[in-house]
């Protein structure tokens, strides 16, 4: 009884962030690796969002300030990259302005490993990453450490819950974990969104769209980042559960999944959200 | 009577241009931002073009005297991106190569609004631009500013009507505004196209394909470069109208129109031309 | 009966080798230009290799190791970008670990033709391109020279049999150079793979794409090299021929590909791979 009424609970607040973004069209800067950015793009114009892949440092002082929403991730960082992402996020940081870090491949060097550190001191709104990433980005905060080969998980979300509620504790930020369930928490409530579908793995670039979708729930309701980023999860998974109906493989999934979001309407959101509380 | 004499007469234009790009497979170099790159080069492979991404500096003095026409869009500039497009447009200008401007978020930036007056003096063929991005480029040379918060359009393409004559007579261009009808001018005559469907503006880089597509159209027509504008932007607003008939969102609209784009035959494409003069 | 059976066993090795990509998800580092991300990253993810698109000079050191092959493409090459490819593919030549090299468009201009030759030095695995790039990179260890107008071939893949045996003797890599008819050399032996359809050249980066394929067939066998590459060529010729039956333009195509690579089955590929000796 009281599950399914949570879960209608969860059904209205998803659609009413999904409907104020698509009434405000909050304008979202993503500083973002190169691969991602067509779909990271067309992700947010299909949720309602209006996306700026702005990230030349000369142009942050002057755009950041004005934008509802900020996305960083660190995919494809270089030395060149980096100073514009810690000005943006010092900037949003000051500012109160929402942004969220996704810490790509967080392992893949020392380099990028101490650049989600150093960005993490900003107090990103919500960090997510996959349980590799979060696992291995907590672990900096520990005694012992983690590996991941690259960028796809070697580990289970549910692996990485402690790992999460602990960076979340240090941080100050909500941490997400993508995986076969989504779990979000503040570092006390656990929350998951068992929506999607394992197929959305084998298209690129699907996990860096659902943080910058993240960002613009987030911008839409910045004082519950968690709800928000929960929420985010959701929708993106509903709009892959739609989009496998009629794939046939990962390519047709995606452009599938980007229609479906577009054209996601009360009912079928009610109907698919599907988020509980872990503990 | 003249009037669907008019546009008989544009249907006969328009075909006989995307017949000669088909034919003579135009090389267009690109130095755009990397969010466009792959929709950009998808519309001038499906259109019979041969599109070429070089950006780099070094390879400019080698590279541009050879291609056909060029294509410069500041969407994600930076100061390292900067000069190549300065170096490309100055040579372009010397050789009489066709060049086009599109000057994505002009007003993101006082940097990036620079960069595109830097660029303007160097006479592009045509600049292309949403109403915002035209009314705001215009204005650098009236005494009262503008300015639009991204990337999207916050005006009507008819409100730009002034500001692009304006515009036109100061630069030596022909300037395009995208919007519900495409509007061209040489800061004396004006012209409409009226093609297209809305959904087109919820796919990243469409703006940015049809200026490219703008420079594949005036590189087999250099000296008629309003007719040759106004016919690229019919033709990718007609690839929308018929991928429109089968898309069901705006990811499936992207790949549908593409496909129109490069099957798109004389019949089809005269009986949907729809360009008039507006004054 | 000879050929009959040659075929046979050219399917068996195919399908042994895209298995074993499936089963070990081989990480393929790729340093790639930024038209061709997305499509290599989806190429590469629905064979069920892992894609890694590092290519900052800072994280190479840390990263390259762990890799199980590198993919360089210069279609997009800076002064930025060029001391990372350098540094990765010494790495790999000194590690032992197969990396596979596409010299795009190499004439465009000096500074990109004496780049692939510094690279070549490192001793690529393979090295793919179409006929007019191989000719002209075989050509700078002969006394003539060609040059070609810019990303897309004016030659016949079987025009470069020589120049690709040439190129096969000196650098002492596996030489593919693609077309109607794929061929493979080792400078002694030359393989054809007869797969594939004339639109998926209307498709931006699927040269980049089968390239970056190559890395990961090679990443599987490395000790048989040219087995691997040409392999790699006749499946995503297939996955064209297939997708091909299903798409309405270069669009749908792209599409389809990626889905029938994805779904690649063994008695599909077994009906479908042509590969022959050539001499």
């Amino acid at each position: 009884m009281e599950d399914s009424n949570k879960r209608l609970e969860w059904g209205k607040t998803t659609w009413k962030l999904l409907s104020e973004i698509r009434t405000q069209s909050p304008l979202i800067q993503c500083i973002t690796n190169f691969v991602s950015m067509d779909l990271m793009a067309n992700t947010l114009l299909s949720a309602g969002a209006s996306p700026a892949m702005v990230h030349s440092v000369e142009e942050i002082p002057d755009f950041t300030p004005r934008v509802s929403a900020l996305c960083i991730n660190v995919g494809t960082l270089s030395p060149d990259s980096l100073p514009a992402m810690i000005t943006a996020a010092k900037l949003c940081s000051q500012l109160d302005i929402p942004w969220v870090l996704d810490p790509v491949a967080v392992s893949a060097s020392a380099f990028r490993f101490k650049a989600c550190v150093q960005l993490v001191i900003f107090k990103p709104t919500v960090i997510r990453g996959n349980a590799s990433e979060i696992i291995a980005l907590s672990s900096s905060y520990q005694s012992s450490a983690s590996a991941a080969k690259g960028v796809d998980s070697t580990h289970d979300s549910m692996d990485a819950v402690e790992a999460a509620k602990l960076l979340a504790h240090i941080s100050g930020s909500i941490v997400a974990v993508s995986g076969a369930t989504d779990i979000v928490t503040d570092g006390y409530q656990v929350v998951g969104a068992h929506n999607g579908v394992p197929l959305m793995q084998k298209i690129t670039a699907t996990g860096c769209s659902v943080t910058a979708l993240i960002a613009a729930f987030v911008a839409v309701d910045k004082s519950h980042a968690l709800d928000a980023a929960v929420s985010a999860l959701s929708v993106f998974g509903i709009a892959g559960e739609l989009g496998m109906k009629m794939a046939k493989g990962p390519a047709s999934l995606r452009m599938h999944l980007i229609d479906a979001l577009y054209g996601l309407d009360e009912a079928t959101l009610q109907s698919h959200v599907n988020i509980t509380s872990l503990c």
